[in-house]
């Protein structure tokens, strides 16, 4: 079985990745980044998903970006906007380089595991602000990781997957649904609270609870005003 | 005074590219990683050098990249080669993605800092096997870069200068007295002591006794056996 390294946060878009590609048939090994989150809840959602749909093992990697500050994310003196999505502005929910780091980590994991599959649920349609969820800074990624590696130089070409980059929220959860994801296992909000529960105001609660809308099916989420 | 994030390892090779930023201007943040690395002597010289060679600040980031396993300089289990550096093939001390893992550091503090340029010094001629040291790998993660961030889309183009790339140990080090430079500050061994004393034998240490002795000046390294 092909293996592939999936960038799983514990979120309603990876955790429909992950779905994704099980489906295609890998044995998906999922890594999740402790990069200093507010919403540490997803780590621990990102355990149970990785449990529930069927990865062959699920590593923690810790990094601390709240050492360089610059997001509201990462730095505690910045508030979480809750006034919804800005399409045209870059959120101060945007953390630097976020996503490069991500994707460097899930490249050296696949190196070593010697997988040429790399899963990723960048969206750029509900993240349109946000430069490194764009299609293009994706080819150029891939690109140069392919110039970056053991693997890539000795002919093994690595493919990043990003199944959802153009899907809506409620074709993703169409998509997720259909695959049998339990969306009331993962945590979307930036602010969940100790138990998990969403705030229902924050940019991601509004995004994902549209999506339930849209689609017309139960949200499963656990609110705090619930 | 122009900003520009320098990624300082303690070694010889980072120590000259700090000194050589700092000659053409710029006000220097000093980032070390600390990636599970086995020379971690290297990292307490990466203070020393930042304030002898005047950066405005020093930082370490700390990820654990052990937890992937797969190289002599962070798995336990793989010994470190001594037996001279094979210009064809990847060594075993190569780590996987470290280099695309640090610049991406480097661009998340860069922008936080809204720096516009990036120090790193990448070889090609000693290093010749690694992949993440190759011309046109530094060009792709440029333009990868140049996608990744909000500074980008705004305007501001990121430069990657890696002015050591195509010089020679020997020119390394002729640059690098040049420009005051202390050497015996910096630990380029892969397996250091506690007391930063180098084993002399390690395909680091070759280099960079080899260096030394074709510039023709005292190599200021301490040595375990001397």
């Amino acid at each position: 079985m092909r293996k592939a390294v999936v960038l799983l946060s514990g979120g309603l878009d990876s955790a429909t990745v992950l779905a994704i590609a099980r489906q295609q048939g890998f044995a998906c090994h999922a890594l999740s980044i402790d990069y200093g989150q507010r919403h540490r809840v997803e780590l621990e959602a990102a355990v149970r998903v990785a449990l529930a749909l069927g990865a062959v093992e699920q590593k923690t990697v810790s990094i601390d970006l709240a050492a360089f500050g610059g997001s509201a994310l990462t730095d505690a003196r910045i508030a979480v906007p809750t006034r919804g999505v800005q399409k045209d502005a870059i959120p101060v929910t945007y953390v630097p380089a976020r996503n490069t780091i991500m994707l460097s980590l899930a490249l050296a994991w696949a190196e070593v595991l010697e997988a040429r599959d790399v899963f990723f649920g960048a969206n750029a349609v509900d993240y349109s602000g946000y430069p490194d969820c764009r299609p293009e800074y994706m080819r150029a990624f891939e690109r140069m990781a392919n110039l970056a590696t053991k693997a890539a130089v000795e002919g093994h070409r690595l493919t990043l997957h990003t199944p959802i980059i153009a899907m809506s929220k409620a074709k993703i959860i169409e998509q997720g649904l259909a695959l049998g994801v339990d969306y009331g296992l993962t945590v979307s909000c930036y602010q969940a609270d100790s138990e998990a529960r969403a705030c229902g105001e924050c940019d991601a609660c509004r995004l994902r609870r549209a999506g339930f809308e849209t689609v017309g099916v139960h949200d499963p989420t656990r609110y705090r005003s619930n």
